[in-house]
């Protein structure tokens, strides 16, 4: 039986990051490849605990609830966001399985076939399959440690005159890069003038390793949702755990009213017990305390792996301390191909993302992704050594 | 602001059911609307056991999971369905945010925006939103109470050249309907000859009044998912709850593969801790014997509403008793619009969903869907009650 695929299905690409934690599964290989959290530190107490403050309210609990999301968990959401200077009620919020479901969501009522979108070079992985499945191009706008450049952002614009422009802002993923205030104003303005909306994905922003870092989001310097041309996605898997699935957009009623419609179709509405299990934590568990704590220990985390990169003294290879999130983003030496680099290291015992699928052009095949939160001591020092020599033998090489 | 939505979805109306389902909460409304299965009968001690034993394995089941599902319930749910005759593996499954995901996802990999798609008449709902969200046409076959009519179906194929046919065959929604073995089969035949792929929608077949029905998928006709022209939809909602969102696809390998791919974009996977509770209940629950308990109690409210149908003596009003699932379907007298019928009966404090948005084309507008598995004795009798005085004022009134 020849069966015949979608078009715009069949030239996807699965993601390399997910295509190699599907790999290396019960492999005993040290990965800095997936994103993921340390699951040691999951609160996994806490969420039995709330689990078991629903089920007490009886079989009720296991109904089918709203597309918009359960409503006392919105509105605690909203009490948070406020909190972080982005004013929002319930009716302007969206909750989703996980923020990428908010991207998908966001992308498909807020763009046609052949609409371009901005993005970050390089930008989240999993976006530029949001994009493709959708039918949309993407524009690269060349960015620095800074963010994306203003100047470059607003040829592009009027170049492509695309419809959405799509950052991680705050500790990118890859780069875990920060955008300065100014630039997250420069691009603001640049996209009020041309009307181009902007979604802020931002499920790091929670994890900064100093206490005191203050950065606004895009979403509080346009002050409120309503006539906003910022819609934000924040997500629960970085900060509570993932196997939960909850994430959000917030944005002007009537984009998240648009949302739920599609959100509708796809699935009528994201785990309630998921949700009902997070309102209970919000309510009964001190998380704050627990972000505070993953900061802390990420922090802690990322400057190990930072001294034993330094340490390794490697040829040629350049990276810079994160402020928060989960990624160390390399520039390896020149002409080394970060492809090749990751198959020996994979025989070497140990595996990261190379950086060309996050380019959406002009790869830079030179560069790598090291996550630095869900390895810790000696199996990190075991990881770096082992990368440090599949490095070793390509600069001896070359 | 002026937000610029995408065509497709600006063009998207809100499922009835739905609508209905938002207005009704919190009112002392009867319902007989939503698809909405007995709360009161969850197993939510069962649920909270396994959720239990989930949380006793440590924090490590809080962590990020497959895209294509959490693999100890795929290998129990290929086993439940081998012994309903569907031969099927892990890898030729795929876990869904609800079968509702299922069905989008399938449609977004086999079709292109253009295509058509052939549907009974009437169909699913939220079917067809699914298909107007993706750009696909619909072709409705006229369908009786054995199915949809073989005859028409070849009629169809040869004048729309459909990639497609949807169709819940096993107590449709919202007939109530089953397919005869002989149009199943017909069908099938009819399908392999055009190479026509069948999206086979089932998530009521489990729910049976009488235990000795035997009724074969196509699946099962198929007998194995390689190479097969059917694919299937399958659902927890109704037979565990709908909160949990677990559904999923069967299939041949490179359908699932793809869906995947589509899946990944859409929301990386579904609620780990949804599947891994799922996965504790089929090992340590007797689900059989919990589906058969339900089976008989909505079996008897459904003959509970028939009755009092009966005892109404409505003028003009016809139905069939139903074999299993959720729904009864109402034929109103010739001219009663049943959407003018449900603006009185809201009024009178009783809700139902209206046929003419189950039709893909030529609407019956005096049919009506009334469910009767989610209200019991002297609610389903006012209910009933008040259902026949909005009649009466129509039939009186023409």
């Amino acid at each position: 039986m020849e069966y015949r695929f979608s078009s715009r299905v069949s030239q996807l690409t699965s993601s390399a990051v997910r295509d190699i934690l599907k790999l290396t599964q019960g492999k005993d290989l040290i990965s800095f490849a997936g994103g993921l959290p340390a699951e040691e530190l999951f609160p996994v107490d806490a969420v039995r605990e709330a689990a078991d403050r629903v089920f007490r309210a009886g079989p009720g609990v296991l109904q089918y609830g709203l597309t918009e999301g359960y409503t006392p968990l919105r509105e605690q959401l909203c009490e948070r966001m406020s909190k972080k200077g982005m004013a929002v009620t319930p009716d302007e919020m969206l909750m989703t399985t996980g923020s990428q479901q908010a991207i998908y969501q966001l992308v498909g009522v807020l763009t046609e076939p052949g609409d371009t979108v901005l993005v970050e070079m390089p930008t989240y992985l999993s976006s530029l399959q949001v994009f493709a499945l959708h039918g949309v191009q993407t524009a690269a706008v060349e960015s620095d440690e800074d963010g994306m450049i203003p100047e470059y952002a607003e040829e592009m614009i009027k170049r492509h005159k695309p419809k959405l422009l799509y950052a991680v802002m705050t500790f990118g993923n890859p780069t875990g890069r920060v955008w300065s205030v100014e630039r997250r104003k420069a691009i603001l303005d640049i996209c009020r003038k041309y009307g181009v909306l902007i979604i802020e994905d931002d499920p790091y922003g929670d994890i900064k390793f100093n206490p005191e870092d203050s950065i606004p989001t895009l979403f509080s310097l346009e002050g409120k949702a309503q006539d906003s041309i910022v819609v934000y996605t924040g997500s629960f898997s970085k900060t509570v755990a993932p196997a939960l699935r909850t994430g959000w957009a917030m944005g002007d009623k009537r984009i998240m009213e648009m949302a739920a419609k599609t959100k509708q179709a796809a699935d009528l509405h994201s785990s309630t017990l998921d949700q009902q299990i997070l309102s209970q934590l919000l309510q009964f568990f001190d998380l704050d305390g627990h972000i505070a704590m993953i900061s802390r220990e990420y922090g802690n985390r990322m400057l190990e792996m930072h001294r034993l990169l330094e340490q390794a003294a490697l040829p040629g290879v350049k990276w810079q301390k994160a402020r928060g999130g989960m990624f160390l983003w390399l520039e390896l030496p020149d002409g080394l191909d970060a492809e090749a680099l990751l198959r020996c290291a994979v025989q070497k015992g140990v595996a990261f993302v190379p950086g060309s699928p996050f380019y959406a052009a002009s790869p830079k095949r030179n560069t790598a992704r090291l996550n630095f939160t869900h390895n810790t001591g000696e199996r990190t020092a075991a990881g770096v050594a082992r990368f440090a020599e599949a490095i070793g033998e390509f600069t001896a090489r070359s």
